[in-house]
């Protein structure tokens, strides 16, 4: 199991030909840096801090990293053996991962099965509502703006893809979507909705980017409901480093990925 | 010219056969009467309220409800005369005008030519920034929810439209757009934006209802930029009633409607 490994090894799997360059970016969640020595990869450094309601509410909770990454990388490997192209290449400690570099599209791809969360207040749905098909929805990724909804001419106006591309990403989005469900399934967990990224690799094509984990995701408990994700954050209603555990620890019970 | 009919004929040219029966609604804008002999016809009586801000600034303009109900009934005229079927039937006083009935599907439909408005502050587009193909977006029709801006796929699960009539409604709009940009030009103004709102009529097709009229179009002078529409009172910038007499009387000099 990926955790297992990964505790033998602490250090850079990859060694002296792949160290840890500059530091390219910094956001809320992940440190991004460069590699030493190949300019098309970079490594994301997971932090332990949390926040929610576009950085109002913020918290740190040590060992969150660490979880954030197994499980992220546990969740890429799986949608790897699903034949869903990623920017992973591999975890290469417990909070770091190897990835493909790529120009992040700034759009939030949501895919939501149920409603909860902003969509029930913002239009009036009742919670667990369910959306068959799933709905898709599109936010600007802009900070400054606090990430409005948009539509899919909007995103032609304000970013660079083009009908064909942001049709390949909703078509990916819900192969991801029913992968997913699949995979969380057998760890007993309901996938209510999650956010996704979409970056472009040198060659221009799009890949599925960032992470997925219960900082992206709404997980709840298949039998009990109970909501196993950031929400135990955002409403203060649970362990945050408790829950996470009980994730990554379905996820290395239910799911054998090499 | 209809203004000048209109002005020789106060009251109802129908007369007694289509007499105003009891009020059905009330809105911010208008009042909606039955007609005492005709299930499918209304009246729709123009008020002099103003609002904006989704009701939060209000205020009283004497003669308002006579300007938008001749400058609505000269659009939906030219529209008529431009092979677009609306709910308009005829203009029956200075205030009053019949209509078709029709269950409104509650979204508005926003055509943008230029940036102007909301979208500049929610998507920081600087104003005046063009459009093209124009930007339509849709808003769902709640007072409680603030009229949100939503996707095709949010519009599928809050009303009742099929795919194929919100491509309809997306495809008049645009039509519609072409149709009053020329009207405009005519009278020496940009149309710079406009809401729309479309109905069923009893046999289930989809018409355009509602009102077009200085306080749902933003109309720029093609000369000065002077912005000529509800921004006056929105932004309070200018006098309403001498605006909106200005964009009626050029209508009338510019435009010849039976
Ligand atoms: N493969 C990749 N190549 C380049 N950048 C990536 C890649 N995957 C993720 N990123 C970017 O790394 C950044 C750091 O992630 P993090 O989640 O901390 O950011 P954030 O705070 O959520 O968002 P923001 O971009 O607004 O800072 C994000 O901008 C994310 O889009
Ligand atoms: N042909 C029609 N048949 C039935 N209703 C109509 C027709 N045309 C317009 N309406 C409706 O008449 C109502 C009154 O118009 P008005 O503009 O005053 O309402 P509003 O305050 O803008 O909106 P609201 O519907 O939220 O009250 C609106 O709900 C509008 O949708
Ligand atoms: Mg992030
Ligand atoms: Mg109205």
């Amino acid at each position: 199991m990926v955790y297992q490994v990964l505790q033998k090894n602490p250090i850079l799997k990859r060694g002296v030909s792949s160290m840890k360059g500059s530091l390219l970016y910094e956001g809320k969640a992940k440190r991004v840096y460069h590699t030493t020595d190949e300019s098309e990869q970079l490594i994301l450094s997971y932090k332990d801090d949390a926040t929610a309601f576009n950085g109002e509410k913020k918290s740190e909770f040590a060992g969150k990293g660490r979880l954030n990454n197994l499980i992220t990388s546990k969740v890429f490997q799986y949608l790897h053996q699903h034949n869903i192209t990623t920017h992973f290449i591999e975890a290469l400690n417990e909070t770091e991962q190897l990835v493909r570099r790529t120009t992040i599209i700034p759009l939030e791809v949501v895919v939501r099965n149920q409603a909860a969360g902003s969509i029930t207040r913002r239009l009036g749905i009742q919670e667990k509502t369910g959306f068959t098909p799933p709905i898709i929805e599109l936010f600007y990724k802009k900070d400054e703006l606090n990430d409005p909804l948009i539509n899919d001419v909007h995103a032609y106006h304000l970013t660079d893809i083009t009908e064909q591309e942001l049709t390949f990403i909703k078509q990916e989005a819900l192969e991801i979507n029913q992968t997913l469900q699949q995979l969380f399934l057998k760890a007993g967990l309901t996938l209510v909705d999650f956010k996704l990224e979409f970056g472009r690799l040198a060659d221009g094509s799009i890949v599925l980017s960032d992470e997925v984990s219960p900082d992206t995701c709404r997980l709840w408990d298949r039998n009990t409901g109970e909501k196993l994700d950031k929400d135990v954050f955002r409403e203060g209603t649970g362990n945050l480093i408790d829950t996470y555990e009980n994730i990554l620890h379905r996820l290395e019970e239910s799911v054998c990925v090499k």
